[in-house]
Formats: structure tokens, C-alpha cells, sequence
């Protein structure tokens, strides 16, 4: 079927641009953080490289991806270093980037998903796969950085993925070719995203109720939907 | 041997529960931390699950057990969000929460050790298995969370851990049967957890001696046997 | 070939003493935070093996070195333990700790890179293999023990890891002897390194621009060879 087989290869081509628009995420928090350029490398390289493998390493399928094709560790590696001395770029780019990260984020929790499908695991898996390969990059980078992580922010972020990854499984299992599956999972994940973006939406917080000490509740005004955003 | 078969399905039951409750503690941190249901999950599953996932990628048993048997992973998403909309319990659930944390400790270790003597990896490495799927998931939770990890605490909480887990391999060794030996490991761990809960143990911190520079030594007035809890 | 032969076994006697020497420099860490005899064995061990096990686990040699020979392990706890109980040494030893972590990473990177190769992974990811063996059990011992991470900090730490494990994969790649490769790598980072430590080298940061916002630009006066050194 030569549509879907040059459909996979476009897949692959998004992958790696995938790769270095999470790179480009990472860079930019040792931007923030006024780091050499190995903070740059390793930011860089942890976010573009980490949610795949950690779904690599849960799944079993080792060497990881980019060691058994070195070029996205080369992507992620050039790309953070480019960060490194091009980074005065004017203001713009942050809610550029925020964009870009939609479609790496939509991208990411198809491709993560259909490696879980690859391997066998079942629907359920799959799509864990998919918001694993999808979020962990950034959760390791946060970490690495200091910054609170992006899933423990309250933001639209991870809903996509899952929505994303949940659409791809089912599209799949229903037996519609690979092609089509990708395309409606990458388009509802990119859809909510970039609503939420555009919106400012955010997530409602835990409520604490009557039963808990005053002290564990901390005053919080952060009312949903304030428009506020914050890095992916 | 019917026995063992049984006991062997009803410490399956007993890991699941094992999962549920370390879940809970992870998701009470997101409780505490304000976190949105996403966060509850994320911390929920990764204390539920982290343990026996690092244990099973040192061994290299993977796919990881919540990928072969994702019933494990359904308990943590499902226990994390039931906490998310119930959590208004009293404040006792906290002394509840570490007496269930010290049955999920007793099981785990003892599980964690079994796994590595199945690996054929040898008494010693063993015994680090079941120390490391009882506490990792802790740590895991407390890094993701912004807490000082348990370990880093001067609680008597490793040691029961290690105890149990040498109790069982050596009873094990000795050539008694997988229930006994398990039963000796479990009730060792469980009883010592047990009584460092109920007399509030903890350990001598580290003592900075002559020779060490004045800035490096804090005033740190924590006599052990104080009394003081933290949260496993 | 028997001197081959008579080296390889050298070099393993230097990776056991690496690990070790790295196990030191975690305990130490958990030493000036005053932890407990556990937080040592946590932040020792995982610095002396950390690195290690992050390359195995990518490359899918599993189990993990430690697990495979035990010994590794078993130096890594006992080191732990006879720093938590002689750490009182004058302070010294902070220096000589620093020349003695120079002498783990220059092992250390050429070991790492030779594991890469004996995957036959290529030379690219040989040498990022043999720079993640020398320094993720740092980045994970600053994790953990709440310290900023040694690759954040401005000081020549990963360049000769880079160096070395370049000079030994180009050396051995033109058909050298093992031995000869290992020798030529591990001088050329060991003379960069303590070239650095001795002239208190650190690089440059990242400047900013204009075009980014004033809120994002920290005063921050750090000429690089300023002499300020850093625990590695």
C-alpha cells in the first residue's frame, strides 16, 4: 500500500520534528536558567529524547530509539545547541513555542501510542504509552530545572494527549488503516490543545473540604480560566 | 502442592493491594499540594507502580509487571481518583494511611526479594530488590512532589524493609516453602514498621565531628525518640 | 594477547575503584546534608552506580552491571557506610576528593564509551554513552540530595568526559589496541580536568540579549576563572 507507506515516512519526518521542538522547550529553560551550554545540551536532549525513553524502557524495546537511530539525539543535540546562540530572539518566540509544543505534543502521543499497539499490549497500555511518550520529556526537564512540572500545573496539557492517544486506539481498532487513525488522533489532541491555548483554559484545582487541618489549606486564588499560561 | 498455589494467588491479591496503598500516599501528597486530578495520577501511579518498575528495569523482567498485567496500572488510576473526590476524610486518615503503608511495606519487600531470587541473581541482590520496590516508589513520589524523600528521613523505615527481605531470603535458602518463608519476612517487617510507628523511632542523625568546617554543621536539635512522625 | 588481556583486567579493578570513589562523593553530600546511615547508602550507592546503570539500561544490557556482579554493589554500600562512620577528616579531604573524582570520570568515560562500542552502537553514541556514564550518577546524587546539578554548574566537568571519550573511540576506530585507546583517553581527560581544577576554570554563561525581557535577566556576576570551585 504505497499511500500508507509513505504516510509512515512522513511520520517519521514529524517524529524528529517533534524531537526538536521539545529540544527546543528544554533549551530554553537553561535559557531561563542562564546555564552553559552543557545545561543547554543535556535540558535540550533530556526533553526531546525522555518520554520515548521511558515508553522504550517500560515496553522492553531496547536499545532505546535514538540509540538504535542515532540521528534524533543528533536532532536534539544541534538543535539546543542552536538555541544556545541564537536565543535573543524577541519575546514572539514564547507563545511561538507554545505552539510548536502543541504540535509536538500531538504528534508524540500518536507515535507513542502505536509503539505501545507495535508491542502487543493492549488498548489501555497503548494509550498510557502515548501520554508517557508524550509528557515525561517535559516532567524530566522540569525536574532537571527546578521549575514545578508541567503536569503538576493546572493547564490543559496532559487532557489532550490522552484524548489524542484514546482517538488513534480506537480509529485503529476499528480497523481503519494507520494513515487515518493518526491523522483524527493527532487532529482532536491538536484541537483541545489549541483551545486551551487560545482560551487560557485551566483545570479546576483540589478543593480542600471541612475535616482538613487549617493548616494543610493554604490560600489559593487561582480561579479556572483566568487566562494565565505558563510554559509547556 | 495446592497449599502453595493458593498462597501464591492470595499474595497476588495482597501485591494489588500493595499498589492500591502506596497510591493512596501519592495521591495524598497531590492532596497536599493542591494538585488538579492529573497530578493526583501521575503521583499516585508513580508511587503505586514506581517500586517494582525500577526493580523490574535493573533485572530486566520486561516488559515492566504493570505492562504484561495492567490491572496493576488500572488500581493506582483508579485509587488516585478516588482519593481526588473523596479526600475529604477526617484527619485520622493519616495515622490509618501509616499503619496501611506499613502492610503495603511488609508485602512489598518481601515480593521485591522473591522477584530477584526468581532472577537467579543471587541472595544479596535479592535482598536490594525487595529494598528497592519498597522504598523507591516513595522516593519517586517526594521528588515529584517538592518533599524530602522518606529515605532522607530519620525514621526507622528502610530497616524494617531490609529485614524482612534478608528474613525471607535466608528462611527461604533453608529450604522452607514460599509461604512460610514469605509469612517470617512479612510479619518481621510489619512488626518492627509497627512498633517504630507506635513509639515514634527514629534514627541518630549523622554527628559533625572536630575537623569539619563551623559552616558546615547546622544547629540540628532532633534528639531521636522524639516522638516525631512524617509521612512515609 | 596476553598484556590485552593482563589490561582488561586492570581496567576492571579501576572501574570498581571508580565506582567507589564516586559512592564517596555521594556520601559526602549526605553527609553535609546530616542524614542518617540510609540517606548515605541512597545517595552512595546511586552516584557510584548510577551512571553505569543508565547506560546499561539504554543499551539493553540487562540486567545492569551491578546486578550481573554483585561486587560493584557491594563496594558501593561499604564505602557508604565507612565514610558515615569516619567522615570527621580534616577538611582536606574535600580537595583530594575533587582530584580522586577527577580520576573516576577519566575512568569512567573511557569505560562507558567501551561498553558502547562492545553494543556496536556506532562511535557517535559510544561517546554519549561513555560522557552518561560519567556524569548521571552526579546529576541523580544532586537530585536527590537537593543540590544544584555538577552539569548546571559553570565548571569544566563535562568537556574532558567528552575529550576522553572521543580521543579513546578515535584511537581504538584506527585499529589501536585497547589498551593504548583506554591510556590515550584517559590521560587526555584527566589532564583537562585537572588542568581545570588546578587553574579553577569554569566557562562562560549563557548571555542574554536584547530582545529578551528585563524580568528574565538575573544580575549575575560570574567572570569565568574566577577560581570558585564547586563540589563535583
Amino acid at each position: 500500500m504505497p499511500f500508507e507507506d509513505a504516510f509512515t515516512s512522513f511520520i517519521s519526518v514529524l517524529d524528529a520534528i517533534a524531537v526538536g521542538v521539545f529540544a527546543v522547550t528544554g533549551a530554553l529553560v537553561a535559557s531561563r536558567k542562564e546555564m552553559d551550554i552543557f545545561g543547554f545540551a543535556l535540558l535540550g536532549t533530556v526533553t526531546g529524547l525522555g518520554g520515548g525513553t521511558v515508553r522504550d524502557l517500560l515496553l522492553g524495546n531496547l536499545p532505546v530509539f535514538w540509540v538504535k537511530n542515532p540521528t534524533y539525539a543528533a536532532i536534539a543535540l544541534t538543535v539546543s545547541a542552536v538555541v544556545f546562540f541564537t536565543a535573543h530572539i524577541p519575546e514572539s518566540r514564547y507563545r511561538l513555542l507554545l505552539w510548536l509544543d502543541a504540535v509536538g505534543l500531538s504528534l508524540v502521543c500518536v507515535i507513542g501510542a502505536d509503539r505501545g499497539l507495535t508491542a502487543n499490549v493492549g488498548g489501555f497500555i497503548a494509550i498510557v504509552m502515548g501520554v508517557i511518550t508524550a509528557v515525561f520529556g517535559g516532567i524530566i526537564r522540569d525536574m532537571l530545572g527546578g521549575e514545578s512540572p508541567v503536569i503538576l500545573r493546572r493547564e490543559i496539557y496532559v487532557i489532550p494527549a490522552i484524548l489524542g492517544a484514546m482517538a488513534f486506539v480506537a480509529v485503529h481498532s476499528w480497523g481503519a488503516p494507520y494513515s487515518v487513525a493518526a491523522i483524527v488522533g493527532f487532529t482532536l489532541c491538536f484541537t483541545v490543545r489549541g483551545l486551551a491555548l487560545y482560551y487560557g483554559w485551566s483545570l479546576p484545582p483540589y478543593k480542600s473540604r471541612p475535616g482538613r487541618k487549617a493548616a494543610d489549606v493554604a490560600p489559593q486564588p487561582d480561579p479556572p480560566g483566568d487566562g494565565k499560561e505558563t510554559a509547556p
